[in-house]
């Protein structure tokens, strides 16, 4: 404690985007408010910040001087110790991470679907090479999620987590909600605010979300997921339909990603528009806002909530893992990094699954449809526990009516062959629409 | 990473009430597991425990054998590694706390009180010894909000922190508030299910969560706060009518501890009952649960929530401290122990904290009361943005009525000497009733 080493440690920052920008402010700003709140012993000076197009304006006020183009060369520079991956995807991000850690340098990155995709490998290296990889900012922006589940619920089994980690997709259904817009309208808005990207797939076909779970999942049960094997579905195909009789029925339709660790031990992961509790607090998680809840057997219940994305909220993890590093590196301590355990996680296969449900199926307007609907359900024994129908439906003369259903727990598997058979039913007229209810 | 050392730490419990069998039930169900999730480097094992009594009954499967009675044992005893103080109080307490230090046993405790009025001291001899003393349990619980300041903010301007972080406080003005309770029922009736100690004194009078609030602001400040500076009110006094009102303006009375640095680098530091919108994120929080509100200069918003006491949550908060003390002991690091500076904070005298109040007052019920009180108001420039009577008085024929005035910001100070005017009026029968709607 009070060690005070006034040696000042070099960042390479790849990247120099909305992230990279962000880091770039938070130093300039706060770097002297670090180093006094280390006792001295944390000083860090960005030394190189490589982008692609050197004649791009900046906002951020960082000298000329500083930036290029060539990766590469914060590896070579021997002035850089810490090398932090702003720059996204998973090919050119891929080589300079594994060239930092193979060089002994500490990583910091913010890189969610690197490490979800490529993450083995990655963290092999870390390990192989003894030089740590930090990766706080992949997840949920500002909120310290990584940290709490890899060190302050180390003494806890985790029985669950579940988030809302996608803003953009938050964004979109909340305006929905509130505005009863349409998908592609509400995503305008979204992209107009500056709240979705140019290229907006992984925000809105969940894998932007399903990466920070399998993450989260990962570092929860010292084992890789591996990506392939996770059911993710987007938010694309909700209607402006659902998100009414949803609220109609008490419920608001978010973007949830769940993991869940089972009795037999297996890991149940998944992200999907589901129908939860408009009473729930992560009902109240509005706009770009991200929220997770982590259950542990010790800990029971807690929520972090906060800035999910954005310029500085993702660099202030940013800033804390770099702070870290530099910590570590001061002294050489071994990191509390990840190792994953050598055999792979048993996942519960999505078929198992069992929640309630919320299915809606058209129906040709005659008496005996809700009848026949009831009678296949029941057969297959799926407990039905409410009906539901438009309170005032847009035309009352329309040869087809949409009927809502709401089921009892019953596996998803069984739940898809017992659909086919309704879909079957002359009288069912379209793919009926499902979102499961989940009681959190 | 990957170092595989197989020490086993030994740990001296002092104190085996709640907390301490909370912290011996989650190694013995968890110990293993930590062990895994740490690679295999960190063992723990608790080989003495210290209480008074060693003829009660104890619910944890200890060994009586390891128990015992005099605190210098865990001292003195070199198979003992780290000492965790779970006994409370700031007498006995201290003389361990500062005992360990001196003998380079780190030490784990959870005692805010004992912080908060001699932390001075502690944390002089913790620098000193160059032994760290963690302290995550003494806040909130399971909550990890002091990582949460110390290290994932590092780099945040804490603007300023907002908590619900008395547990008992809070559930019994949520009874009040829900079942329309006095004051003395709701206590009683949280302390038949175990939510207020015998001695509730702490909880109710604002010191419990006022010792939590002065934690965590020295911590964002690098300065010990003095706590004998601090405005602290409790919930004694808060009655079913004012929560009543609260309702019927939309609002909810909580025991709000609240820490904001003002643009002139002074801190705000105060904890009292305050109203604050039923809308708000923490009005919504119920019962034992704990929640603290961040705002960081770059992370924005956040919000921690969880439980804020009991037996394993706490202990959880505990074993994740003893897992850092056990890291840093492998590795001989320095820690991101708390070294405050040396010139005291500039608090915010009371006086100055301005926010909007609602003001009631009993008033004899004849015409022109109303004007009388307000044009001692306007005289002071003390605005006025609404008034409130009760919806159906109890006593239509009373000679008295409660009358309320939600007065615009003013400086606490000025509130005082205006509303002693108001007092001085002859139709004013009672001293007024003073809260604070906080703006969250
Ligand atoms: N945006 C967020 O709120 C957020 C939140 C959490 C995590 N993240 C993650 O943080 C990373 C960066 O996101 P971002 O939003 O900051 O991205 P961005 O705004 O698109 O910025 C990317 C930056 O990387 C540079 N770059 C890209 N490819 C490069 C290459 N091959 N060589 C050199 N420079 C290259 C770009 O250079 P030019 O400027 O010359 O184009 C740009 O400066 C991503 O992994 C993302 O998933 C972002
Ligand atoms: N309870 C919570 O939820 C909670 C939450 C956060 C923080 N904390 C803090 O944790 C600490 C412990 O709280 P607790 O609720 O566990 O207290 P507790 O239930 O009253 O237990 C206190 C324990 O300490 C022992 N003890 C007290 N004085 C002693 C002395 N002079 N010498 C030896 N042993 C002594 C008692 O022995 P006997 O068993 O023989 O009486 C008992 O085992 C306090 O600082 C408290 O503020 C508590």
């Amino acid at each position: 404690m009070a060690s005070v080493s006034c040696k000042t440690l070099g960042i390479g920052l790849a990247g120099f985007g909305t992230v990279g920008s962000g880091v770039w402010n938070i130093l300039a700003r706060n770097g002297e408010l670090i180093t006094d709140r280390t006792h001295g012993s944390v000083n860090l000076e960005i030394r190189k910040v490589i982008v692609r197009d050197l004649n791009k304006f900046r906002e951020a006020d960082a000298p000329d001087e500083i930036f290029d183009t060539d990766l590469a060369l914060l590896i070579e520079d021997p002035s850089i110790d810490i090398v932090v991956e702003l720059i996204g995807g998973t090919q050119a991000a891929f080589h300079l991470v594994a060239a930092a850690l193979k060089a002994g340098k500490p990583v910091v990155t913010g890189n969610k679907a690197l490490l979800a995709e490529r993450g083995k490998e990655l963290f092999a290296l870390s390990a192989e090479h003894k030089t740590p990889i930090h990766f706080e900012a992949a997840v949920a922006g500002a909120i310290p999620v990584i940290k709490a589940v890899q060190e302050s619920f180390i003494g806890n089994r985790i029985e669950s987590l579940t988030g809302i980690i996608n803003g953009t997709s938050n964004y979109i259904l909340q305006r929905m909600t509130e505005a009863g817009l349409g998908y592609p309208e509400a995503l305008g808005e979204a992209k107009e605010l500056g709240y979705a990207e140019a290229d907006e797939t992984l925000d809105v076909n969940g894998w932007d979300a399903a990466h920070k779970a399998i993450l989260l999942a990962s570092l929860s049960y010292g084992t890789l997921i591996n990506y392939e094997d996770v059911y993710v579905r987007g938010i694309e195909m909700v209607t402006p339909l659902d998100i009414r009789f949803a609220k109609e029925l008490g419920y608001v339709v978010k973007l949830l990603s769940l993991v869940r660790q089972h009795e037999d031990g297996s890991i149940e992961i998944r992200t999907q528009p589901s129908f939860i509790s408009a009473k729930h607090i992560l009902a109240s998680v509005n706009g770009v806002f991200n929220a997770i809840a982590v259950k542990g057997d010790a800990a029971g219940e807690s929520l972090f909530y906060g800035r999910g994305a954005g310029q500085e909220p993702t660099g202030s993890s940013v800033v804390a893992d770099l702070v870290e590093a530099a910590r570590l590196m001061e002294h050489g301590g071994t990191h509390r990094g990840f190792l994953p355990a050598e055999e792979s996680p048993k996942l519960m296969p999505i078929e198992d699954t069992a929640t309630p449900y919320y299915v809606r199926f058209k129906v040709t307007d005659r008496p005996g449809v809700i009848a026949e609907i009831a009678t296949v359900l029941a057969e297959a024994g799926v407990g039905i526990s409410g009906t539901h129908s438009p309170s005032n439906p847009e035309d009352p003369d329309a040869d087809f009516v949409d009927m809502v259903f709401l089921l009892h727990k019953t596996p998803f598997g069984h739940l898809k062959e017992t659909l086919a058979q309704v879909e079957a039913l002359d009288s069912v007229t379209e793919r009926p629409v499902v979102f499961r209810l989940e009681k959190l």
